[in-house]
């Protein structure tokens, strides 16, 4: 008798470019280990305020390294990010409040294509370096992620309900609980306990925590297609 | 024709735990891939000064994190850390500064033992929750790295030198020039380029660029030996 999938939560912002690597690594190895990949948008400056944490590249030291450290993983792992050119004003000033809110409704309405969708935000701002705050942005996404013009009107227009608002928080809040103080983070439910591990780094942890093979960043299932 | 070996530079400070962890991945696999290991003892305040960083148990809610992902860390990298009990006193009031001074007086006239003294003295701080900053402390770190105690008070004789402070500063600084805002760093020398690695979680990516092949923190020849 083969084994229950254990459950595993990524909470993620796509402002956070470690999230979209460690979302692109969890979604490869979603089908090759034995798990259950509960992707939940959260939104970064929410748990930056209840933490008490700053963004890393605000320490000039941490944003050099953070470039040259994003080009080698680009390499390494096989996505194509790429640094925004103004990153303060698009990172810290324009935030990703609408789009996460926008990812909320596509998660509450339309999950099986909320990984499309986020990995369309992902390849506008921290890829092509393109706005993910206009409502023509995030259509844009919705579009090419597969979903009609009609569909993804509908769901922008209801970003601004208080269930959208209230479960995008709820989300942020349980991701506080698991005691994130940056995106993203990973919690894998064992046998009853519960490990939140942080940031993109410990999917090699991940691995050996679920009894399964790592494999790389690139798997070669994937590597194959590729 | 074999290539030369490559150059791989870990900068460390025994304070700093990931330091240890990262020490003994880069020391199981200097027999392994095609490299020239050189430990470079550091000392970790100079860079948080240097760069502006505070340390990240500063903040409670990474202070949390960090103790758990020791933990976890212990076990999947197999390496003894353990939590010291009065963390903030001993990592952040008592210091480091007499054991690096040591490790850079051993580094300067007994290399071959430098890495057999700096494991010792993390088998104290960070295993063993023993005292690293007292005479009688360090001695006795350097006894069980097969040192004579005539030797070891020798070196201890001098570790207020003008030779050993001076090349203490210097390597800290050059931890610095290379970006460093905290321990380990890890730098690899390529093709006349030079690639600064943070943290212990940058290995399998030092295999990538090396063009060497990972097989996770305890590769199967150190397995075997366990």
């Amino acid at each position: 008798m083969e084994a229950l999938p254990r459950t595993v939560e990524l909470f993620y912002d796509v402002l956070s470019p470690y999230s979209w690597l460690g979302f692109e690594i969890l979604c490869r190895y979603k089908n090759i280990w034995n798990i259950n990949l509960h992707l939940r948008p959260s939104l970064i400056s929410g748990i930056m305020k209840d933490s008490g944490n700053k963004p890393p590249a605000l320490l000039p030291r941490k944003a050099q390294y953070l470039a040259r450290d994003i080009r080698l993983l680009r390499q390494h792992l096989q996505v194509p990010i790429q640094f925004p050119k103004d990153f303060f004003s698009v990172i810290l000033e324009k935030g990703s409040l609408s789009a996460m809110r926008f990812l909320t409704a596509v998660n509450l309405e339309h999950p099986e294509v909320l990984e499309k969708v986020s990995r369309e935000l992902w390849m506008r701002v921290w890829s092509r370096d393109e706005d993910i705050t206009e409502p023509q942005s995030i259509l844009a996404a919705a579009e090419k992620a597969g979903m009609s013009m009609a569909q993804a009107q509908g769901l922008l227009g209801k970003i601004s309900t208080p269930q959208v608002k209230n479960q995008l928080k709820e989300t942020t809040e349980a991701a506080c609980k698991y005691g994130a103080f940056g995106l993203p983070i990973t919690v894998v439910h064992l046998d009853g306990q519960t490990h939140m591990l942080f940031g993109s780094d410990r999917m090699e942890l991940l691995a050996y925590l679920l009894g399964e093979k790592w494999m790389g960043p690139v798997p070669p299932a994937i590597n194959a297609r590729l």
